[in-house]
């Protein structure tokens, strides 16, 4: 069985080539989807429908290009990993927790221990909380495992 | 037809209590619903579970307890309005969007024009974005109205 | 009981004024609901969002606001009746007809022979075509009776 | 991954031609599938079943076949383009889009300005509003990448 | 709490009255709701569509008129009782019990041992089969009792 | 695109073999499926789990063996014909098509013109009434058809 | 808001009398649902359908007869609440913990320590685990006040 | 058509290797897929998430790690066979029987005698109920064989 795994979230660290490297390294049976990780690339996924002046409209045409992709992936994908960092505010990827949740889609989240209070809700839908990536291993090959 | 409507996000002001005196004043046919607003209360819903020296857990249990209002009130309202402060993470208010996202269910969002862009994608599939309290109101009036 | 009918479409005729009386002179079980039939305060129901110099986001805004109602009330409605002239272009009206058929929701159709073509989509997956709406009121008739 | 595109709606110009032909000069990992794009045999799909004399029931036996092949095409796709011109009545490509919206089937629209204001409720649906099959191409190279 | 039970299939016999009779003087908490049991007028339910030559047509109609009372039912009760004899062909009645175990709707069947073999993937998937109303009874007694 | 057919009721005329001949003949790219069509084999479905006096659990236990199969083929194909006889009550095929209804897939019957009555629930919901395995064919090739 | 809260599981205590007389007390705006508590009541629930020599199948009848009532009660629930005791198999206890996991439905269990290990995964899904009724009713008043 | 069958409960016994041997003796198209039935590898599934002292929250890590793989495979298989003992309280066995039924997931139960009666609801919505692992396989070779 090859399982399909949704990395979502956090854009500014290497949590998604750890994770993707070591699952290749392990020869885990895991196809990786992500979002787009350019920021700007994905900022101007809806250029191409005509410019904007307003940045409201600008931005609204750019997450539902976005919308196509994540929501596909997600509703396909075994299993979703949700990385936050306390930099930023990331309401996409509570969102994309949210959407989860309602989804009966399993997540499993990957923040440090600082920001436990403000994830709360998001953790207590989640059947993990993960604080590294060596965890997030160490759970893929236990549930690509065979009996 | 009596609508039901759920005040979900920010608790730090009165958004809530300025749209439910101003529905009362215009006589709408709506019936309000919310989270439990007391912070401290809040925070506190699993304490009678049993003490926990670990924040994480004793989050965990409280955040669980009031899942049960939360889902069984968004499943049942007909819209949810969802408040962003630009001060806090509110990260339970992009979940309950992502939620209502999932579940088909109308949302609509306020908050003010200096987090269009990390909002972007709870803004994406909302029915609208609103400023004021005021426009609230004004959609409000509009939707309950017949034909 | 109670049934509710959702009257949908064409918004130039009287069709729903003449169904709506019928109905009560005939004293039957029945709630009606309309979308907003005023063309111009339909079309003007996002403006208090702010005003658009693009007209497409004038027509997104308002469409959004409209579709809160016209969903919340087709999906709590027993039968949606969706009338077609053979002047207007009338998209939402069949629009609402492919939201009905993929909801499993039952609706029948109005509309005279000269467009049995072009809707004969819409006809194949309608409960009933009707010309007149004596012959709606008929119908009514017939399934609001007890056994 | 293989990406599935159905292509609804308009069938008097070549816009489906092209937006396939550059995919494929493109590479792009998708499928596309279509309607029966020939208008008589379209008219004609339910004939084997016994001629009508009655057009109204030779247009319900054909469209019921057609909707077999919609129907799970629909279903199976990850995204739909629909096409509109402003010259036809298309109800069925405005049904499909309902049918979508009802699905959570993410569309995108084709059409020009000239009937923004008669589409507004099918665009606010949409994922994106195009005016040419180059904008498609582009979008579909978007949305096809990876991470 | 009041319960509701659809009443399908057999219509040649007065086992409905019985069983409403027995509910009504038992004080059960119970609305009962049935098919058009008039032979005559369900098979002319949609004549007010217009003459049909064809028997095919006709009786097309008249069934789709009378599937929005019926499925509009079967959805709204909570649990429904269908009646075989071993007279007639009540395809009709079959469909129902198809439509109900699909739909996870409980459903009991009433009919005598001679049509046992035919039945047999009817009963396979229903709650009950009883032979006689007075075993009906006894059972909506049981379970519309409280704890 | 690969199609999955389940071919549903009568068993004692060659009616599967001809479809299947045919469609091999064409090239159709068609999967069938079918019940077990060996009816002392079918009714023995569940000796195996010990024998029974009463010939009411002998059919019981076998009908539920067979419905693990039918209902998963059911599930996964894209198409159901549903083939009844004048001569058998069959009520197996009608529960069949009450199944599929409820599911939103999509079903054609076959029978002769003597049976239309009776069937007239189930005629109005399938998507085709045909009467020999030619018309079937036919059908067969047009939705395999790429656009 | 009216609540309704099923309590499902052990029924050789007080556990649920305690419960609905404590909310009565707290004037808690809930109507609670029960299963038939009488033992021998409910193991004879299907007798009425006749005699069985087989225990197997005396089970099985009163078993389907008890579903019809615990189904409709789960489904149309707020919450359910799931008590276990540490010297019964009540295998039916979480046989509807299974249920409400996969129907979204929120349940909290109640059960004394000496039993966690062995519902460890009916306590992963639950919303909280509760080792007396004072804790329910605490819970009960939070979750039923309004914000 | 290949199939996959999970098999649920009892790990402290060979029913597992018996069937899965002669599935593959018999050379029946079947994947098979398990829980890891290796107990102390099962409990310490969520170890690597952190020490905990308290044994509650350290199951309850561990059973959500397990749900991910185990809901996944329930979801995706075709048939589920769930193992009791008469040693075991095995309440997981039953959860996952409870989710099936909600799901509309067949499954067949395999368990001795000495336990009908307090599996009497387990079995009620089960396909079948078998005594040995023979009566196992030859469900499998009837339900895998074609037509």
């Amino acid at each position: 069985m090859i399982w399909r795994v949704y990395l979502s979230g956090e854009i500014h660290s290497s949590w998604r080539e750890e994770i993707i490297l070591s699952a290749k390294e392990a020869n885990l049976p895991i196809v990786f989807h992500s979002p787009i990780i350019d920021h700007q690339k994905s900022d101007a996924a809806g250029d191409v429908l005509g410019v904007e002046n307003n940045s409201f409209w600008r931005d609204h045409k750019s997450s539902k290009i976005n919308a196509i992709r994540t929501n596909s992936r997600i509703e396909m994908c075994d299993l979703v990993i949700i990385c936050f960092s306390d930099k930023y505010k990331q309401w996409n990827a509570a969102f994309d927790a949210g959407y989860c949740a309602a989804r009966n889609k399993p997540y499993i989240t990957l923040h440090n221990e600082s920001i436990i209070h403000p994830l709360k809700e998001v953790d207590a839908q989640a059947m993990a909380w993960t604080k590294t990536t060596a965890q997030i291993i160490e759970i893929l090959i236990y549930i690509t495992s065979e009996g």
